[in-house]
């Protein structure tokens, strides 16, 4: 078989851009896999609509029938987006014995589990690199690569607008100066709500957490917290302490409980994560026999979407037939790390009056939980003191215990806020205070 | 088929890590591919000997002949390193059809060509992820992730001792004080030279180069140059100017030239490379649809190399009987870049007698020959000054004529010192002056 004809459901930006890598590189293709993937149905709602990129004559279909029952198609690749009917058309093409890829971060992270289960039964292929930081192979890393690595921790910049709004705020703009700017770049939709909030970054650590630990995590239960409380002052201290701010995606396996969490973090300047800038994204996997590996690469646009399906269909046409990731990866259940367990060392600022023996009362609180001082930084201005505080590895529901406390003391004149510090690698010997 | 009997040419550090992987992780494996993998055979020169870690009964073996003409085993990973008889082993395998997987760079990087010409011939595979960068999973990336990608630039980071050797200078350290430092610590052999002086690294270049560009290049191709000559100086003239001293490996395809050269560099601190710290690898690769994507981990290790042979054998069983991965990746021949054609931003140092006038030489010397002047600090001590300069991009052969030039100034007090800057990335808008 030389010649393989496969299929798209949708022929927006991305799908057109997968139409033309496979015309334009199919040289390549076949010096890879042996083979020549040629697009000869794509579904679309409307085939008569105008569209930017013209689909070859015959391609367009609105009928996913023409689809699903012909059985010369090796692969589909689902590249419309959003649930509703995309789910429905996809299992119904994985019953039909179709290997599907799809660049649908949502409906991979929302019903992965019935996909997976109905791609296993069917013995065929289900791919999704495209739905996690759009080029970057982490998804293929992570199945083919890191296969024998027990990957213990992912540490993940997983979303490019709130790392642009970051960077843009370290080089002295406000939130909402950086915000307006993302959205004149286009790094930003017209609503970022699902950005900044941190909700898209919870769906990828979602997927990618299943994926590493065998064990499904839905998007209900990522905790995360978005940037839009993060102030140009938190961003100041960080410098001021050699780190910086960043949106950080936390997938944890310790002690066979997991835990996964999204949420503003300092970052110590000599981690890897730290030096990610821009709308970039970038994923560092720690594991035993691989200590730890980081990816980065732009982690949005079309045409590096398209790049990551065409190589998973790429990917599925040199593995068919072998029984090569034709499983669920989800072999296990693990129980889930119960709030408050999760240990970090933190970085609190606190506002008090600056009178003698604030800082003892302060100091005080923190050990009576258990929770110990690294560094301290104290700022004077207007009669108040600020506490920059940054503690060694302590328990959250002890850090959190200890804040109630200091939040009633007389001398506080302000909510306190903590932040977790990055400053861990999978190496030891390369970690620092 | 569940049971793979598999088979090692050699059973040393990564030899009976594989075979401990590939028990420990039979689980993992089966979930991934559908098969168990076992080690049945393992050439070894003397069975008799002691080993850190024992074979099961049976295992080894000294005749080539119990592994070539086994049929039941599927795969052969070779860890025994050396040229010869190694070689010879490869080929006679290939030959009798069985796929083999390599961790030896210098043996694909000199004998690839002949290595994957009797691989197509058989119709069998060659994979080879651990003889370059150990764990970070670049060819795989390279070949399946990044297929329609046209991957035009590589930047490398391929060596990890003068990595360790060049952070521990930015610490402070002398270059023989870092050198025995990583000498203590085992990142450095006794005898250093093939690292230090950039053979190791023009070996990796010259694989990633053959792979990326589809054209063979062979080591005698790749220009290269250490670090012996770095000194501290250089280090803090660096610095100063906010960037940091690598040995960069670059292999560039422009207007279908190529050029591959290994050598140090001053690192814009905002580029990836410049992060990567100790002993510790990264490659950035830029291509077409993806911008760019830098993996960056541990480039050695026997864990680590075994992890990524095992991932290979595991890849090989995926795909075996798709027609994946069998061609040779060489399909052109591409010409190379004629000496002095490269182009790249320059820093210089050059050390002039202090007196009026001679900034306007020297600056006159580079304007005549194009090359123009993007940043310079000027430093004075004992009635000489130091000139450090960084040029916008030039042409090589001409600062090479410039500098000639320079050499005969009569107020030149020292040999001019040249290292290529880099600050180029594959996005544009990430740039930096």
């Amino acid at each position: 078989m030389v010649d393989v004809p496969v299929a798209l459901l949708g022929y927006g930006t991305v799908g057109s851009a997968v139409d033309r890598l496979l015309r334009e590189n199919a040289d390549d293709i076949e010096r890879a896999t042996g083979h020549r993937l040629r697009v000869v149905r794509a579904l679309v709602r409307d085939a008569g609509k105008e569209r930017p990129q013209a689909a070859a004559p015959g391609v367009l279909t609105t009928d996913l029938a023409a689809i699903r029952d012909d059985p010369s198609i090796a692969v589909v690749a689902e590249v419309m987006g959003g649930l509703e009917p995309t789910g429905g058309y996809v299992l119904e093409l994985l019953r039909a014995g179709k290997p599907v890829v799809s660049a649908n971060k949502q409906l991979v992270a929302r019903e992965g589990a019935e996909l997976f289960r109905t791609a296993s039964e069917a013995g065929v292929q289900l791919r999704f690199e495209a739905s996690v930081c759009a080029a970057i192979p982490v998804i293929k890393v992570l199945r083919e690569a890191l296969v024998v690595s027990n990957v213990h921790r992912i540490l993940g910049i997983v979303n490019g607008t709130t790392n642009f709004i970051l960077t843009e705020m370290e080089g002295g703009a406000s939130y909402d100066e950086a915000l307006a700017e993302a959205q004149r770049l286009g790094y930003a939709e017209a609503d970022p709500t699902e950005d900044v909030n941190g909700a898209d970054a919870a769906a990828k650590m979602a997927i990618l957490a299943t994926m590493a630990f065998g064990s499904r995590v839905t998007i209900g239960e990522v905790a995360y917290d978005g940037i839009e409380g993060v102030s140009g002052e938190h961003v100041a201290a960080a410098r001021d302490m050699e780190m910086v701010v960043r949106l950080i995606g936390q997938a944890t396996l310790a002690e066979e409980r997991l835990d996964v969490r999204v949420g503003p973090a300092l970052v110590d300047r000599h981690h890897p994560l730290a030096r990610v800038e821009g709308a970039f994204n970038a994923v560092m996997l720690q594991g035993d026999a691989i200590r730890e590996i980081t990816l980065e690469g732009p982690g949005a646009g079309g045409m590096e979407t398209a790049s990551a399906v065409v190589a998973d269909m790429v990917s599925v046409i040199g593995t068919t037939g072998t029984g090569f990731l034709q499983n669920d990866a989800c072999w296990r259940t693990l129980e889930r790390l119960p709030p408050g367990e999760a240990r970090s060392p933190y970085y609190l600022r606190l506002r008090v009056e600056d009178r003698a023996g604030v800082l003892a009362h302060v100091a005080l609180r923190l050990a009576a939980h258990g929770v110990s001082i690294a560094r301290l930084i104290q700022q004077q201005a207007n009669g108040a003191a600020t506490l920059h505080v940054v503690t060694h590895e302590a328990r959250e529901g002890d850090l959190e215990a200890a804040l109630e406390e200091i939040r009633e003391l007389p001398e506080s004149r302000e909510e306190p806020s903590a932040l977790p510090v990055i400053s861990d690698r999978g190496v030891p010997g390369l970690g620092w205070a």
